[in-house]
């Protein structure tokens, strides 16, 4: 990565200069049978329905996008088995570029065909994380490929600090904003836009009880990484990063944990009510606002950053047991 | 029913202004991987994200309202297990008068509760037709409340047509427009609205190959009702009624027929690409869109009107054995 590469509302603005014609700008929805139930106005930011149906799209391409001719050449690599992986994908086939996605051998094949659908070459690995670093190395020694992570890098904060870029101007005089928390890139590009452009704005994010190394943190007041997690939301079981850290620790208001019964049953219901199909983790911001969690927030206007809507239909977590 | 109110474009455009106020002017979403699979443009106008979660919120509002106050202080009754006796019972709640829905006895009690949770009282009977007519017919001499039939009635078909007035204007330059067919009630009005406003527009109607009566009569030139139904598709059981039967056979281009197999395939990747949820009565009319069904069809631009988006969660058909 370009060491000079900021994060700030600079880079978050050209960003979103640089993404414009590839993303969605992408709708906010409101549901007044949610509303009635949590009491506030919520307005949903619908990062399900962005490309690959997740938020990482605006990250990633963003990334790919701020690489030189000669950077770009060479491909771009990462390692991961969820939606970061189709959306380095789909945006290095948008640039016209080589990507190399380093998954764990027991990833569902279904994800692994969805990254091959973009174009990518798919590099198995022993599903550790020692592997799934050494294996990036060894593409990257190999090929020259920028690696693109999906979370600690600049570049991928500030496109996902885009969301909130759009988010303000769709909707004036929000009160707060919530979004979910695993490594931390959405939060913390959607808390620096807020507090450049709107101070008054309150950031809060919503982790997984069972992945609550951002609530621990916080608590700590330094980084204590995640281990061992267990959550429903698969897309939250990562550590916060060295970058992303420090800007959760001074901009972020609060962290909100979320049972697993809670992210199923949010999830479930806004299925029901708004009709839009969310994945766990998105779910999981939902989640606090439909019960007393957040019962001594003052705020009547409430942004929902829904990140993402990428689930097996074969398998719903209210079906398995484990449901409500 | 006023024996005065008609069955034209006009009673559409006053239905419009009648429940402008009360529903949902819904949006219009595309989706670029069914458009890949189709070879088309397809624009989906999501009556799923209407209020009770289907297009039948619209008739059912429509009829409401046009009673005089005297007729309106008595109630209105109708017999039905879905959508349609949602729809009237909060278009009753809104007009604050009574709704009395005659529902037969093995309505899943999630539906019951669901217009109980509208303010409606829930008269059940046995699960025949002659037990549901019968029983509506005694709701009224008792109470004096005005009959809304969920299809063949002026005032709803009215109402619905009124999904044709939006897409229309949503939407310029449609080479076709296609809807699921059951009762009749949606592609009447909607093809009432086209062959005014636009006759270069086909308008086409999807019908499930186990409830085929539309097909059927249309090849026989008669009204031909339906018997013995078996479909996935819940919402399109019913036959023609004699108020909607001509302005089909007038009006309709074609009917296709869709396979439950065809339905569930479509229902289920329209969740996984579009991240919307549809019901198996809205994927009917998305289906022959994605396998040669209409591969004569010359329509590059195809409106596909979605008319509902209320499903059991806990059994979606993909998992239950029939699935593809």
């Amino acid at each position: 990565m370009d060491p000079t590469y900021a994060c700030d509302l600079a880079a978050i603005e050209e960003a979103r200069e640089r993404i414009r014609d590839h993303v969605h700008l992408t709708p906010v929805i409101t549901c007044q049978a949610l509303d009635d139930i949590s009491g506030r106005q919520l307005f949903f930011k619908c990062e399900n329905l962005q490309k690959v149906g997740a938020f990482k799209f605006r990250g990633a391409t963003n990334a790919v996008l701020t690489l030189t001719d000669e950077q770009a050449a060479h491909g771009v690599v990462t390692h991961s088995s969820g939606n970061h992986a189709q959306a380095v994908a789909l945006a290095a086939q948008t640039r016209g570029i080589a990507a190399h996605i380093v998954m764990p051998s027991n990833a569902p094949s279904i994800k692994r065909a969805a990254v091959e659908g973009y174009g990518a070459r798919v590099i198995s690995c022993e599903p550790t994380l020692e592997a799934r670093e050494s294996t990036a190395r060894e593409v990257i020694a190999r090929t020259g490929a920028s690696f693109i992570h999906p979370y600690n890098d600049a570049r991928v904060i500030a496109g996902q600090g885009t969301t909130a870029l759009e988010l303000l101007e769709q909707v004036p005089g929000l009160d707060a904003i919530i979004t979910p928390v695993g490594g931390g890139g959405l939060v913390s590009g959607v808390s620096i836009v807020c507090r450049s452009l709107a101070p008054g704005i309150k950031v809060l994010a919503a982790e997984p009880a069972g992945a609550d190394d951002a609530a621990r943190s916080m608590e700590a007041g330094e980084l204590i990484p995640q281990r061992a997690p267990s959550t429903i939301a698969d897309g939250l079981l990562t550590s916060l990063g060295d970058l992303t850290w420090p800007i959760i620790r001074d901009h972020v208001e609060r962290i909100v944990r979320v049972d697993d019964q809670a992210i199923i049953a949010a999830m479930k219901i806004f299925w029901q009510r708004a009709k839009l199909v969310i994945e766990p983790s998105a779910a999981t911001a939902l989640a606090p606002l439909l019960d007393d969690s957040l019962a001594d927030l003052d705020a009547d206007r409430v942004g929902v950053i829904l990140s993402g809507g990428n689930v097996d239909l074969e398998k719903l977590p209210w079906q398995n047991g484990t449901g409500p």
